[in-house]
Order: C-alpha cells, then structure tokens, then sequence
C-alpha cells in the first residue's frame, strides 16, 4: 500500500508541515520504502520532485521539507511497490495534458485485471496499475469532452462513475487535480480536514512537531489536506466513505457525490 | 535569447560541472533572469527540476548543482523572455509523452506566426513560441508515425525536416530528447564537445572552477556536452552550422544532417 497526501488552498500555502508527517512515514514510522513524489500547482504550471528512493533518506525530499514551495493545490505519494518495479517511470504522481491544462494524478491501493483498460491515446511510460488507471480516467474524459468542458458537474460526475468502474477491480483511493480543483476518490483509507479561522496548534502523529496555524495563516485562509491516514493526532479528520468521491477547490468542499 | 544545455552519455553521468557554468548565466555573467529547468532521465522516467526565478539565486538551483544526479540524457534551459510572461508554465523544458516515451523539448530563439501552427491533440499549457513549436513536432511524429516506429531513420529525417521548417519562423535552436536519444537542431548558436579517453582538464569560462575529469571517469566513458556558446576556455568545441541536426546516443553523435 501507499499513502497518499494532496492539499487544496485558497492562498498560496506550504505544504512542509503535512509533507514532514508524511516523510517519516517513507521507511521510518512506515513501510513505505519504494520512492515518493509531490506536485505542487503554481497557476497553470507544476513542479514535481519525485525519488525512487525512501522518502526518510532522500536528500530531494529534505529540501521540500525545508523551502517552503507554495502552492493552491499539492498532490503527494509515498510508496510501497506491488504492481510495477521501484523505477523512477513507476513513481507517482503521474502528470499528463489534457484540455491544455496539466492533470496530475496518484493512487493508493492495487487493481487486478487493469491490464485490459483502453487508455487509447493516453499511454504509460511504466507499468503500474495506477498510471494505466490515470491514463483510462483521462480516456474517459477526453472521449466525452473532446474539447475544454464548461458543464464541470458532468466531469464530476463522469469521474465518480469511472472511479467506481475502476474500484470494481480492487482497492482504488485516488487523488487528482488541473491545478485549480483536487479531486479525491476512496474505496477505504481517506481522510481529510478543512483548516480555518479560528486556527489553532496541531501536533503530527510521526514525529514530535507541533505547529500554531494561527501564528503561520491569515484569518481568511481555507486550506483543506487529505491523506490516506490522519497526520495529527489533536485535529478531527473526517474520514471518507466506501466509494465517497469529492472534489476540493481553493479550500472549500464544492462536490460530494456518496453511494 | 536563452541558453541551452544538453547531455548524452555511455554511462549514467552527473552534469554539476556543466549546470555549474550554466546556472551564472541565469542572472549573473548573463542576462538570462526568467527561469530555468533542468530534465534528467532515469530509465524511462525522468525528473525536472524548475523554477521561474533566477537560476543564480534559486535555492532549487543550488540543490541540483551540489547533488550529483546521475543521467545520460539531460535537458537544460535557462530563459530570457521574449514570448510569453514569466510563469511556471512558461519555464522550459516541456515533456509530454508519445510512443510510450517522455520527450522532453528546450528551445532558444524567438518564432514569428508559431500561432498558425497546427498543435492536434498535443496543446500547449502555457503561452511560449517555443512550447506550441514542440507540441507541433510532436503532431508531425505522431501524423506520421500513430505507433512506435521501428525505422529511427526515417523518425531523424522527420525531425530534421520538420526543424527546417520552424526555422523559417525564425530562430529555432533545440534539445529534443526521449531518454535514449539527444536531438539538436541548430540556427545559429549551438556548440557541442564530445569527452573520452584520454580526459584532461577542463576550466569554466563563467566561474573559477576547473575540473579533471580523468578524475572523474573510467577510460570506457563518453560524454557529449551540447551548450549555446561553449562553456569551457580551454577545450576545443565544435560549433553547429545554420540548418544543422545531430543525434547522440549514449554520447556518440549517430546522425547527422547538414543543409
């Protein structure tokens, strides 16, 4: 399994509070050995940073721990390898074009059987479950919306439902984002947590790290994480439901569609 | 005008000393003060690294010049804004996938009417001349060419065609590269110096830096550095001549096209 970590803000935010959790748990508090990636959105461009190696020694990964990237809208993957090799190619997030806007993707879980999708003109460089399933969902998309949609309720709703075609072959907890939404996905380990005025402290459940949000915000700012599993231990999370689908925008919860 | 910088090698090779001189250039000995992006390919997966500050200021900068991330195929780029603002998605270099492969694409130049070309399915995210150049090229392979050819030869004469044709546009320098394969084509600034045994020193022209790479080597290594203007005093480089496409793999130059 992996973990998987996204943020959608409606100021540009640091993600280094949840990313220090998040780190540990690649081979120190957790088993996740196989690599990590993160993308972070800066208006319509991204910057990845991504290592095959454990997130916990990378050197890659001290820096975004470090340098304060900020951003509206993060998606991050910590990884333990079943389907595909420990290759730079396999590592998550996985980032493609589509509508002249950069999708970007990362999944948690284990699909069988995902070797028959047709993903059409969307291919995989590397050879995991996952960026097959990304490039499918993208098929999905483009052959109902050929050109950039104005309706985004039917994309939400075609994702839900392609989301569900892809949870009937295993375990499919998704995080995807263009940059200006984050759109999330859970079949049984996803959580989140909506931060706003009043801030208060919170301390991580992986290493001993408390921070004031009150003294590291402003009292407009929304700003909404997502991970497969809490990162602090004195917040509520609310965890998401079997085949929960939501979709994040600038901090606010703007779609919810439960089965 | 930019600055390009490219790397084919025999055996996974670090490019610190190049970016070294290449990143005074962003700002310091050179005016290039718009950003700058370096890709670097692993297998079949790739990692860039960018930033739409300053190359001679960039703490992103610094991490890539002191860690030794070992490739052998590098595309580098650092940008003077002529078309398009200075934005993330404006920073070179572009990677989009075909065939299953990540190409990643740097140009130096400024084109007149690039807005008439013909991109199909590969859209630009950003606004630059060079961006919809590359997804142009891109639609000429893919037209051409709808499954993984087998005949490089007739994918280079393509190229090298197609090249031609953006020339006429303006001018159009060029790192194209799918990992395997470093693609250059040149308009008038592009110089390039194959390293093997036996090596020597070599001394930086934009900082005091000297560098013995039989040091640094194994008697089988070859290396082809491909740069805009020479990045060395004391080594004889080879300047490409207008119209002028090459090949490398693996560091040896495998193709080349003169008019």
């Amino acid at each position: 399994m992996c973990e998987l970590l996204g943020m959608s803000a409606n100021v540009p935010t640091d993600i280094c509070f949840s990313f220090t959790g998040l780190m540990q748990r690649g081979g120190n508090t957790g088993p996740h050995r196989d690599g990590w990636g993160i993308t972070f959105y800066e208006g319509k461009g991204f910057r990845t940073f991504k290592d095959p190696n454990p997130s916990c020694k990378s050197r890659i990964a001290e820096l975004v721990q470090e340098y304060p990237i900020k951003s509206c809208a993060v998606v991050s993957h910590i990884r333990q390898a079943n389907r595909g090799g420990v290759s730079l190619e396999n590592t998550h997030p996985f980032t493609r074009e589509l509508w002249c806007q950069y999708w970007t993707f990362a999944h948690n879980g284990q699909l069988t059987g995902y070797e028959q999708l047709d993903t059409g003109r969307f291919k995989a460089v590397g050879d995991t479950d996952s960026e097959i399933a990304f490039c499918w969902l993208l098929k999905q998309l483009d052959d109902k919306f050929p050109d950039t949609p104005d309706d985004w309720e039917a994309v939400y709703c075609l994702l839900a439902e392609s989301c569900d075609t892809l949870r009937e072959l295993g375990v499919y907890n998704m995080l995807l984002s263009n940059g200006e939404y984050v759109l999330t996905y859970c079949t049984n380990n996803l959580h989140w947590i909506t931060r706003r005025a009043p801030f208060g402290k919170a301390s991580l459940i992986d290493e001993d790290v408390t921070i004031d949000f009150h003294e590291e915000t402003t009292p407009n700012d929304v700003v909404t994480v997502i991970a497969t599993q809490p990162l602090t231990n004195d917040e509520s999370w609310h965890k998401m439901a079997v085949g929960e689908f939501n979709v994040f925008h600038f901090g606010e919860q703007v779609f919810n569609r439960t089965l």
